[in-house]
């Protein structure tokens, strides 16, 4: 099987840039984070966030915002493709997300979880997640229509966040994509 | 609806203990990483390869191995629970593990690369994911039964190495339970 890597001006090419892209319709889905302390996972939730063209990222609580070198160190320009606003109250944003209709999907180890494979998810909808060590509130938690986690095969009982977050997003778009392949036809 | 979080002893109480995880059934999932230049992402891939509690990981090239302080500081442990080992050459483990009729699949920019979720995996497996920049090596591509990647619908060309393995990787462990639920009945 003759395979052959790519060249980086082939991979490039494929790309949209950053004003063609403001041109193209964005995947129905959002993504609030709360008190992520790490600038590094920010950074990262950013470039994620990018490929999976996220319609908003809301920051939220003492999560730290761009510009900032070390976030941008990981996002690699991806603060300027990705729509994103901060609002220190994750719960007031929820509220309005909640009026819109906006389902709301908490990663979270609760008493109601289900596997993230095992949700239907309805679009529009939006992912939550919380801290590196105390994951979400509480007031956050009670907002949510559904909490999800992730099966934890080994002895370690969580994931590091910023791939947690890469997973699920991930995940939730293929299941979007399954019956809407026009967003990738849009380039 | 009233979702409660768990307290982290009801979390902890979930996860089998390191000995206990020694006398487990283990996926038939191995994983092969070449040439990853950060201590970050290699404690990363550690901590998720418990997460899906992978069968073997190779660490080839210039990858950094265990003990190393900045590797421990996002494998939190997990290099004590994912059976692991160091070979320069990576060739000669893909030789080694086509032997044992092994697939290949690795992650790469290819000119046959097909979406990670369109592929019917086959088991025993072995994944496949290069360095940071130049991704991985034409040697290591040759011998590939598939190459896979990642949609990116942003202006990127690539995820962060260790969030674009979570995805995979965990993507791959969703398909092998399906058929296979009895892993997860082990504790």
């Amino acid at each position: 099987m003759a395979i052959r890597k790519l060249t980086f001006d082939e991979i490039f090419s494929r790309q949209p840039g950053l004003e063609e892209l403001k041109t193209l319709r964005r995947v129905p889905l959002y993504a609030l984070i709360q008190n992520i302390r790490s600038m590094h996972n920010v950074g990262s939730i950013f470039r994620t966030s990018d490929g999976v063209r996220l319609k908003h990222l809301f920051l939220t609580g003492f999560t730290p915002t761009p510009p900032r070198k070390e976030i941008d160190k990981t996002a690699l320009g991806a603060t300027d493709s990705v729509p994103w606003s901060y609002e220190k109250d994750g719960t007031k944003i929820l509220r309005q997300l909640k009026k819109k209709e906006i389902n709301l999907v908490v990663v979270e180890h609760t008493n109601k979880s289900i596997p993230y494979t095992d949700v239907n998810y309805e679009f529009p909808m939006c992912l939550i997640m919380g801290n590196e060590v105390e994951g979400i509130s509480q007031e956050i938690i009670k907002q949510a229509d559904v909490a999800v986690d992730i099966p934890m095969l080994g002895m370690k009982q969580s994931l590091n966040v910023s791939v947690a977050y890469g997973i699920i997003i991930y995940h939730i778009l293929s299941r979007y994509l399954e019956n809407n392949t026009n967003v990738l036809q849009s380039k």
